[in-house]
């Protein structure tokens, strides 16, 4: 995933912004034949995500840069400090990439870290925890796959590639089968169609329609174990809404197959992850 | 700041990431000629940043998508919910702008928060807090922009603006002296320089240099005190390292010019608003 | 669908392709305030698809030059010639953009036409017939538009939207099985799963897996009647491979779901329309 | 010609197309050492076309891919099937590339084949076959190289490098002798002039003006028979309009230079060709 | 010309060069509803050329501030000062845009007045005047433009467009002859074929080609004179190499029908303009 | 310097300038495996700037072909003609490239050959030279290196890296220390505040503001020399307006620390340069 033309136009981006027309103190102080190593180091507890990325960085700046990746994508950082990877070549690049290698391993390693603590919390569950669109703009595909590094699964990636039909849709085509119909005579058959219902009898209505995903939206646990009854694996089920570390377990208890957690992505503790030259 | 170019080709790079090919719901619901309005509401107190960004999100799906702001960048929300701005216009536009124009807004008025209480908690000293390069990728000007909305005085913007010698550069030198005779003879002389010191022998070599800025970093209380008197005006002074909400106040009284806090932009909690259509 | 930016990027490179620095007759021919109209018409029978797309080439070339649509997309052409849209304003626009809007407009025509043969050869049998990644580079995003105009339903936008199993997965990961879960375990839970199967046991194999749609690649007639009746509304069937205008309606009376034709889009016969000004 | 920028950009734009921002398939399911190799062979008779862009794509998505050609661009498949090329690298970068590299070499080697038959329709005459600007929008640069590779010459590349006066153009200037006249003014001495002209007398006029190219447009037989005797050498003669197989070897007996066919790249029938890994 | 996306795009690159994320300055002074008004004023005797670039640039900061042209381009400043162009809309936008449009304006000034210093030094022949490929990288569209409003006339854009058959070339080829026969085979038959020539056989050998144009390379006077009478109007011939405005004239007098000048474009005196506010 | 993103970009663009579609000459007359070698020669007296931009043009055209220096940036040639890198590698690359790359050295080597002029003629005083934002719109990184190869030290890059109060600003603002109050209070406290004056007693307000550089607009030697004396080393003080090579000594006798001189970059005469194959 991380070799994309995408990720590369992102990393591009990110350099373009911080080196712009140049280095103005590293570029005048070391020649370009000085070379350096140094250690990237996990200072504390976490899953880390975005090594590939962060190696992508330091690549960019100067393909005589390498990373020698010593933990790999989703390994945990039990006692800190431990040693992530190496990098050693030439020093202006590897001085000029520090910053915005950082800043995407810390990042991606903070969704990673926060994703699996609600992974771990409904541990006991069969369910799976997906994320949302409240994503930082811009750098989506990179979060979403800090998402499942840290033990989630990704919901859709964006409005392109799976309808989900939401209140507004179902007012505006007066029923739920309007909107479903009106949305299956123009999305390719290859897509699943979501439908967010707020009460039980929806639940009826969307059933009929054979949709795929029906989001239980901000629903009591007593009506999402009531709807998960209902559906009885006729289609998927999501339970969204309000969900927090607090209450997740009980709605992992109600059988729902998926919760979505918006905080996966739009609260964020960045990793404590540095570089020693 | 909020309409030029760069923040222009930032939007469009949300929009594309969001609705790619385009939206399968919304497109196939609602003809073109559809209108609809909605509020955009504040849901817990905090600083508002980033509402003409949102602006210019829905202009830019769709022109005649219309945000009038009720709220004005760096206003607070005292007693939530409060009605920040309302959007109306053709529903299509509307629905397809609102989640990006939300993630934009609710992630700046996050760290316009966030710099508020630093700068709240220091409100007795003539001190400023600053920010640093440890900003999301692709976002820098905004979320600098959200830091000088909140109170903080933004520092260098990136590399290729404001030389910043550290403990590399002067090893590699020989000298702090060595460090900043080679970057006087390259930069513009239209730059302020910066070197990060270590010590105090340092501030004094620093001095002897006339840096404009001198950077305290990772110091003792005692040392940074110490360090100001040194000083004396004859440098701006910027204590740097492991400053917290617990203990900037402290950092504050030593009589430092400038106190650089990565949390403003590393740690992230996305404001919560929501838009009712 | 066709406002969106992607389209715009399709159109801004086509037009820079005809008029690249600048057009050496009509800029030196006509002044900018010189104002014509003209007629576009079709010429011979057919689908009429991308009057959307005509109608942005124009005003990319010049916001003053109007299309008029007097035909709605899909709309057929009966007893040519038919007006179906009226241009007017300045004569340098409207004839720069002349030949890029007719190459779509025809072009497109030609697909949805092309499309609703099938369509029709099929019509007393409840298949839909669907499109490939057999597409011009580059127009894809059109090409399935038109398909969907002239009555196709469209399979998926391309490689990273939809998870199609063939041959080469199998073996490599051994069994049907085997992919099917590496799949699963990465791929969002939004979106549906194909399998490409050559004989009958592939079909029960994935079945076992649950997956959303099976394809059956090059079979005889006598092997999808059997599979269908396996398959028995578990999946979606998909028939594919060596299908043309002869042998369409033995394949549909097979039973399958969806039909796939590489020829909608790989052979092209573009309408006869043209410009009169 | 086949490596330039302008070619990179439209093997960037298919593959971006197509992968996004990821294979689902693909890259789940084979590691990124894991290699393969495969033969692309020509299943029709026909002229081979695009190897070097196909060989661009397989690199592009991943310089580890190599083919290795054993057609040469303009080679006839003369007892299909024959094998044009070799391809071995890492699978997932070569399963990636394959249908983009197809849809590419089998487009291309299309206009190719349908360019040799009208050129073989002719070879008994002096006459050259050029095409026109009625080309897949993005696409001219390759499919004019097609029309080379397959015997025929090329017409102006665009509105940008030629200039070519029409009906419109000579009405609005009042006479041919105006528009000439004003036309040289401004276009680089360097390029020819191009006059579309509708009758004898109209002929007569252009050679006064000693244009280089006279096209005669829907002319009969007779009239182009007579326009050649007129205009002796002094220009080259292009016949253009409702020319087709079948009545192309008859215009050519009239004497005139080129033969303009739309034809050569707005029908296009892809030659039969695949990759067997 | 001047209003097609290439000239767009070097507008906008320029615009960005100067304007990056924001003008520290003006931004911070104005309210964005201040305006203002200034007059473009020639400060010295030349040719006006660019006012239309001028006019981009300030509406592409900002669509409010409009410019209204006093002069025509080609105009020229006789008795200094004169007013140019007025100026009037926000005053950021107005400011911001200033020196851009200035430099824009300047340079191609500059370039016509000098232009029009050789086209006045051969007035008496009908030589025309003709410019190289020795323009700023980026701007040679605009730079031919301004040697055409200068009176000159523009030889090739670039190689892309005519064939320039030079020494080396020949040598490779083993001949004139060779070499053209090379070319004619895969060149549009649209193009001119120009042939580089150091000697009256070169000449000869070109003339039985019946290439296009004739560059006399560096030739003496006498060289020239011969040169001309031999080829007798049978082809365009350019005399180049060493020319300056001393020479020029005797040059003219030889009979050839274009003399190109490098310096037109790679020796440049900015005319002085000002924008007073 | 020479190496980042942004030099790309204008060597990536100066290339699609000059060779477009493809080189019409020289790829139709040699193979790709053709090579060839050949001499840089600097044929006049002056600095050499632009070297690794000749550099990077060959190898962006072509990887094969290097260029080896034989003289180092700011290098004088001093007895031409000078042998200054030699070229190698496939002949096709090595030709297309030719014209480009000298249009950058001959552009640059002419700036650097100015700005030495300007320097040398004030060597005796401790004054330094400095440029303006007079620049070629796009080369302006470039040109400004050539001004620092020449022995200028740069002045801002544009208006987002330094504030620079102009009359404009000072009177819609009442005062400069209004002015510079606003201007504080928004920009990074990183950057120095210049404010330009027209007489001694905005001189002293200036001061008064602490702000870093005053610039003596068009000022008389008189009140120059009187400037200095009251500022006395409380700021930089840059002369600006009006200053050529005959007034230049003059201006640096009143002990300015800088003189700005916009005819270093917006009069240009290129060094005679030129490479044999």
């Amino acid at each position: 995933m991380i070799k994309n033309q995408l990720v590369r136009e992102i990393v591009i981006n990110a350099l373009n912004e911080d080196i712009g027309k140049g280095d103005m103190t590293t570029e005048n102080i070391f020649t370009e034949h000085h070379n350096s190593r140094g250690q990237i180091v996990g200072k504390e507890k976490g899953i880390i995500a975005g090594l590939d990325v962060a190696k992508l960085v330091f690549s960019m700046v100067n393909p005589g840069v390498k990373l020698i990746g010593k933990f790999t994508e989703g390994e945990e950082v039990q006692d800190p400090p431990k040693l992530l990877a190496e990098v050693e070549g030439p020093t202006v690049g590897l001085l000029q990439a520090e910053r915005v290698a950082l800043n995407f391993l810390q990042r991606l390693s903070g969704i990673a870290t926060q994703t699996r603590k609600y992974v771990d919390r409904v541990k006991d569950y069969p369910v799976k925890i997906t994320d949302t669109r409240k994503t930082t703009p811009g750098l989506r595909i990179l979060e979403k796959h800090a998402v499942a590094v840290g033990g989630g699964v990704n919901h859709r990636f964006g409005l392109y590639d799976t309808p989900m039909i939401k209140d507004n849709h179902i007012k505006a085509s007066g029923s739920i089968k309007n909107a479903v119909e009106k949305i299956r005579k123009t999305v390719p058959f290859t897509v699943k169609i979501e439908v967010e219902v707020n009460n039980l009898s929806q639940v009826e209505e969307a059933l009929i329609e054979k949709v795929d995903i029906i989001m239980l939206d901000n629903m009591t646990l007593e009506e999402m174990k009531e709807a998960v009854k209902i559906i009885n694996k006729r289609a998927l089920v999501e339970a969204s809404g309000g969900i927090t570390l607090g209450n997740i377990k009980e709605v992992a208890a109600t059988g729902v197959d998926y919760i979505s957690v918006g905080a996966l992505t739009h609260h964020l503790r960045a990793l404590d992850i540095s570089l020693n030259v």
